[in-house]
């Protein structure tokens, strides 16, 4: 959503990009703050995202100096790591070391993951040692891991203390945590014994012991998992925020669902893109990516696409012969090809969905095979009546070769339904992200076995007539 | 995730589905419930749709039966729509009626909303007449509208209160409210006038007016927004829960993250869908989708495409003269008509992706065009001298085919490439989904091209030799 397209401050004043955007451009500075004031955190990133891309690195940093300190820390995190590597390298060290110290420690690690290298040097060095181990422990968590999602600064109670012993302690140190809304009780060996929430603080009388209404059964993931298992987790539970645990079951840290809203945005873009043959391994988005990247991103599936492509070329020239007596034949490949292709990516981006949302697992095959089977039976009955009276009442072709193509147009969408739906299965059974057997590997494959199966059935039915 | 695959509750016996199967098979009632209560609500939901499908909707309604009240009510809200037909048809009034009462109202209007008309009016025949006309409120907000998402249980606070005060009111409705962490505080005409977290009350002192820390600035989406516009605002704001108003800006309900990300998780389904040619309307798993259903969600897309390919067919009619002097072109065509396709399909995914994140706008046509092109370009290049050197090495094809086909595949993917940017910006920009414009729809509009572009350079260039 761009800024000014809606707002949801309808009280405001309607503060317009464009009208900052010229107060810039003429260097009315008081007047550009004035305005830039009135916006929150978010559209301020938006805005200054923008403004880089219009009037460049320098007034966007104009602009971002202009901001109150607290909320620059906010800011500079919504940032793009491009914009945020282009701000660190040009303000003074101890305007970093303001913003770092404003923000929090997770929206921190998210911020040095994307940074160079150097650049983070130049950040650790103005922590403290004790901070720096802390920072490096966290950077060192793989970049998909529950580790790299969470944050350690969560409310720790006591278990023997009462709710007015929790709550005095909450308001000593709630203002510094990711939330309080859950808080966790460790054991003398860091272990998670159990949680309670502040709204159970909140209705239970001063002097309950918190052990009466702790939770000890508690959902929790490991510091290792993937980014995937640990959203899989919140989407079955509901939670608020979900602890990460060591593989010594000792409490590291938390994950709060805003960041998981995040990670899931970034996981179903990655399944999005591998379906349509686009490997890419970082979070970028579409206008970060360089060109070459974008290149190296596409390339390889359209390589071993091509390959496939040329195995049906062999299939052709082998019914060369077959071609160059009824040339006609050749007018309805594409229609084979198109509809096989199309009914078989239908399926496998059903499975694969369905493989992605807990719905299908690999166990299903044999029932996934009868229910694709059925539907395929079914859509290939209407797409071939209706392609026989085309073939035969507009083209004008003889009923052998409405025939012919009629008959492999219910094969082919068997097979590809078939195909679309297990080959994705069939990937997750043996550790292949089964987004790789969508649409255009399911439609190269199908093209390989409509050409044969077509060409074949034309020299089995025209010898009948 | 299925059931026994993975337990995030190590300090627990082992329960496996197999298990209370195994219990229930050899009717072994009391060890299955002993068993049953060991789970929690999500895992008791799953095993309860597992042992519908395995044993029938009566030995489940038996499980069923062995839950603690306060657990069957949530463990109900968790079943799909069919299985909670199933069992409120087949169990008792008074049944029901404890079930709907301990619901949450937000998960209580979810169900609602899924059930068949007869069974909605036996449900609320058990309710009060105030609460029957809310409910039908509520149900009469479009299923994809804020509406249909909020809930009317929040904590409303007095404008004119301190800390304590709030506290004290908090304590008192806490429990029946869908979430305290964020409580609303409305004027006389039930104008939202700010919102007051929880966490700000339980770190400030008790004597503090409430309206010293009340943030006027409020995000909030109108009830009849579409829940693609909420979602939107969650992924930008990261907040725990956005309230919802009706046209007169009066507070009607409020939507917390955890009803988001189920909303997120479907319209990110419908989107992968239409991508690939499905069109369903209604949110339904793959299995719980009948035959005829999935037939007609796929159908008409595969019949739009069948004519588009038809148009294919025409063109290479046209040139069918041409094919039968050089019978060696088709041979090239499938590994054409693929590439292009496929290059085309991944342009239209990412700016697809792209605009569902909004990191692309339908202004940037001309950006993505420069871009798209410059990919293509050296993507095609790649391409075809793979292309040329195999044609040439392995085929043994005279010069001027190889160079035919590895022109033609330049220009192909260059207008894959092209079209597959541009078409989804377009779509947007006059008001159609996007993802209708992926892959299938590309690759047939690609197809066409392909098959007129290789053709007819086939003629210029080999009347060149």
């Amino acid at each position: 959503m761009s800024i000014g397209e809606k707002t949801y401050h309808e009280d405001l004043p309607k503060v317009t990009q464009d009208e900052i955007l010229e107060l810039l451009k003429t260097k009315n500075y008081i007047a550009a703050r004035k305005r830039l004031l009135l916006l929150d955190d978010v559209e301020t990133a938006e805005l200054i995202t923008e403004i880089e891309n219009v009037l460049g690195i320098d007034i966007a940093i104009v602009l971002f100096r202009m901001l109150r300190k607290d909320q620059a820390a906010e800011v500079f995190s919504r940032l793009s790591p491009e914009d945020q590597t282009g701000i660190i390298t040009r303000i003074a060290d101890h305007e970093i070391k303001t913003i770092i110290n404003e923000m929090d420690f997770d929206d921190m690690i998210d911020v040095l993951e994307e940074l160079p290298a150097n650049i983070v040097d130049r950040i650790l060095e103005k922590s403290s040692p004790a901070e720096r181990q802390l920072i490096n422990t966290f950077l060192n968590y793989p970049a998909s891991s529950a580790g790299s999602l969470m944050t350690p600064s969560y409310v720790t109670l006591q278990q023997g203390w009462t709710v007015a012993q929790a709550l005095k302690h909450i308001k000593a140190v709630g203002m510094d945590s990711e939330t309080v809304y859950t808080c966790y009780v460790k054991d003398k060996g860091r272990r998670l014994l159990g949680v309670v929430s502040l709204r159970d603080l909140v209705t239970k009388e001063p002097d309950e012991p918190i052990s009466d209404f702790m939770v000890e059964d508690v959902v929790f993931v490991n510091v290792l998992d993937d980014r995937e298992e640990v959203s899989e987790v919140f989407k079955r539970y509901e939670y608020f925020a979900i602890p990460v645990v060591d593989n010594e079951k000792r409490l590291v840290g938390i994950i709060t669902f805003d960041d998981i809203l995040k990670a899931i945005e970034e996981e179903t873009t990655e399944d999005i893109e591998r379906m349509a043959g686009v490997i890419g391994t970082d979070d970028k988005g579409y206008f970060e990516t360089s060109i070459l990247r974008q290149v190296r991103n596409r390339l390889p599936w359209l390589i071993i696409l091509m390959a496939s492509a040329m195995l049906t070329g062999l299939v052709i020239a082998h019914f060369e012969l077959q071609l160059a007596l009824i040339p006609s034949l050749i007018i309805y490949l594409p229609l084979l090809m198109g509809t096989g292709g199309n009914a078989g990516s239908q399926s496998a981006t059903l499975i694969i969905r369905g493989l992605a949302l807990g719905e299908v697992a690999p166990k299903n095959v044999l029932k996934v095979l009868w229910r694709e089977l059925r539907i395929a039976l079914l859509s290939a009955l209407v797409l071939s009546a209706l392609n026989m009276a085309k073939i035969l009442l507009l083209d004008g072709q003889p009923l052998e070769i409405a025939i012919t193509v009629c008959s492999a147009q219910i094969i082919v969408v068997v097979i590809a339904k078939s195909l679309g739906g297990m080959l994705p299965l069939l990937a997750k059974k043996v550790g292949i992200d089964p987004a790789l057997m969508a649409g255009p590997l399911i439609a190269s494959l199908v093209d390989t076995f409509t050409c044969f199966v077509y060409l074949s059935l034309s020299i089995v039915i025209l010898s009948l007539f």
